[in-house]
């Protein structure tokens, strides 16, 4: 005899572009690909194909499109809230809803008012998590931002088994493509500011931090953002080392005075940790 | 004030191919993609790099070459359990650790001893985790499986809401790319022959299945499982709907009796869920 | 001043899958990515942006469609050419399409009659140009074959310049992915057989031929497809050398007796390379 | 009987990263994507696997790290005009090489001296072909390039055949991925400055079109970068059309003024052209 466990189904990965345009102002524009998920008293469908629960995928997709005419230019933590909710509130089988928004940024062409080019520089990411008894969580963040330290990294004092050939090191590179989640205990005045503050810190305590390890490069980075925004309680970063070797030029008569790398691609180190404010409430559903 | 959460760090993706050689027989090839991350008494090197109990992930890697060597022609889930308990064994500091295998497969190329062509039909994948106080979980699985009916799929009864537009429709074609991970509450006799049986079982099934939904495919997917493998106790499965849109020709005057399909890339319906035995034991650390 | 020189465009990527159903008998499914791409009299859409010469890509798209319903299953090569006689012959100021088309293969699931699961082992291509003036011509061919020997290639005698550190062997493993194109001269009787032909000949080559470069391997297989296929009067390769490198284990105090192997990811050696039949007619704009 | 056509063989893809630092000044860092591909005198190594006439691709990657080292922070261009007139100086057989460097760009993290960012906006490409009786070519660019005009587009009076049903519109969103390569007919002053210039008439160009096709701001952007930088020659596009559908909100009883889209995958537009100026030489082996 078997049962079914845990479960939520949606529609992922709607690619909607909202444009917000005003008479003699620029253009603003929000490129997001959204994925909804629902769970609840679903479980007839599961078990016999009964659909009467089940809110369709196809009506998930048309719910982004309208609430994105509808709410208009808005922050994508605001916007992923108002949409779990409304799946809730409206889907009686339907006690739990997860929101997640990739924004994909872009830059004004010049000062032309109606003109844009990609910046593939990071996305912004957002999960928000809203279940009729438990409430709301709201997770903000970035993924596939490319950071790299020419200096200011040494690597020394690990353990040597039978399998350690790993040098010692007291200058390397350090580079890394950094996913970076924060939790929010409570709602900031500023989404868009909150948002502005975590990456800036972000990208200056990576720069800032001598690092002996990535680990505590890690760390510093964690502890970091939750200094500079109060409303964010936890921080979690998923940190591969994209590992810049020095190129051996010896047996070319050559030297390699920290001049010449070549990037790996496979296989890499990955770093993943949490760091939590001491006053942090629990984290309920916020990680599901 | 801040503090470390949960963490781990580790080497992923190793690429390593071993080819099992003997004098008048057909070569046997494996090969994988190799992933490990440990975990235990750390802390030090997230708050002051401090790197005296990280092996580092230089040496994971060339463990996973060493153990290749050691053990030769072996099923990946019994050589992420070797590799899951050596780290903890031998790494005072070291309490638990998670060996990720992804096996790609090989077909021979006719008779030919030496000879091989990859069929990208799918990627047998695996789990462990091994810890010093909890013991050792075995997940399985196959990613990358595309499975397609052509008929014997309905989807109808849903509710209707006001972002609702999609029809009704009593014959569809129903296609999905299957992840699937089934977790272990025995060691099986055999980890190849458990793998062919869950894979076949799969198969069957989703060809097999009259679907109202493909919820109703899911968990009937992993009840087949469960009931195939006696030592598997629970399935977990990750189905997006890959939509295959009937085109409407009658604007060319064309008729189109469930011919002429496009295959959609985004967005997609995506479906989650959990099968259990009724007797499973807690998951533990398994899905960690 | 500037003037327009050779140009086209077209829909790209229309993914449109055809299943043939019939009373008693299984189904038969083609899943295909058509690209279709226009030239000839279009040159006032470039330079004022008068679009009357342009049939639309959209239509191209639909065109795509309303083909494939009525054309039923058919070899890729046959509709390509059927296609792009059609945009000449109906649109005036197009005298020249090029229609390409991969199709990805499925296997049946058992003896189910609907039911299919993908095999990812190749892509079937072809490319079909057809001009006004300089008729029709065809290409066939294969991508993403990824194939390997064990054993059978040396690589020696290669000259040393200063930056030459690689030692010789003989004795290394082989892999690579093959992207093949062949040019028919004429007709043959039978698309698939043809296609059926060359690639167990590319695969039969590949794995009998005793290997001193990768070149070779190349040229062994050009003059094997030709000879296979009567129709065939050229044949293309891109072969990346897809290295396997021995893994030193002495450091661990072990041996590697060519048993564990890493896969490298880049750089990759690329060999491309043209064989052609003595009375191989000119190419005129096959490959354009 | 077969012979052997045009071929080519080298290392594709070795990812160097240069830094170049200097006492009291910021780092400067060249991060970047090589591939040589050598001909010549090769043709025994296809023929019979004799390689005395094949420098290894193993040394043509060492040679990319040697003189990575010795010409330091140069601009792509000149790089890979070093390398290929390298190969052919120094093998006898070698008669022909070509170079290419995708330049991958990263921005300074603030004021920091060591740290950058990847900037993911587009990468800078350049192909340089040195041939031992024609001479030289060289071909700049830049790839993935996303740009977007969220008006001043329209499309309309294109020919009406019976697969034609897209509407006219007087106002759609514009967006393509450009791929550009410019022909250098000599030689700038400043291959950095020649970029620069080239990738902000670009930009200018996209934004500031009024477009009746994206035909017409093909011909535009390549007018326009001819018109700026005079050492170019020729301009080649290739620009898909990624489009963005305007979302139809009327069954949910909303309108929708040019507000909301949804950004499409697949099928795409695809344009390509060539624009040359009229004093432009001839192309000899600049595009193989």
């Amino acid at each position: 005899m078997v049962r079914l466990g845990s479960n939520r189904y949606g529609k992922a990965e709607v690619r909607v572009v909202h444009v917000a345009r005003s008479e003699g102002s620029d253009d603003l524009i929000r490129d997001w690909t959204v994925s909804s998920a629902l769970s609840g008293d679903v479980a007839a469908c599961y078990l016999t194909g009964d659909n009467a629960s089940v809110l369709t995928t196809d009506a998930q997709k048309n719910t982004v499109y309208g609430f994105s005419q509808r709410l208009g230019d808005i922050e994508p933590e605001a916007f992923a809230t108002a949409l779990a909710e409304h799946f809730v509130a409206t889907q009686e089988p339907i006690t739990r809803a997860r929101v997640a928004v990739l924004e994909h940024p872009w830059a004004r062409i010049g000062t032309l008012p109606h003109s844009f080019a990609r910046t593939g520089a990071h996305t912004r990411s957002t999960v928000v998590i809203h279940d009729a008894e438990q409430g709301t969580s709201v997770v903000g963040g970035v993924e596939d931002l490319v950071v790299l330290n020419t200096t200011n990294s040494e690597f020394w004092g690990f353990p040597r088994d039978e399998y350690t050939t790993l040098p010692e090191t007291q200058d390397r590179m350090l580079a890394t493509q950094v996913s970076a989640s924060w939790r929010f205990a409570s709602t900031p005045a500023d989404w868009g500011a909150a948002f502005d503050t975590a990456l800036a810190t972000l990208l200056a305590t990576f720069g800032g931090t001598y690092s002996y390890s990535l680990q505590q490069t890690l760390y510093a980075i964690g502890e970091a953002i939750i200094g500079a925004v109060p409303e964010i309680c936890e921080v979690r970063l998923v940190l591969p080392n994209k590992h810049h070797f020095l190129v051996d030029l010896t047996p070319f008569g050559q030297g390699n005075d920290n001049e010449v790398y070549y990037a790996a691609d496979r296989p890499y180190g990955l770093i993943e940790g949490q760091v939590l404010a001491d006053d942090a409430p629990p984290e309920g559903l916020a990680w599901t």
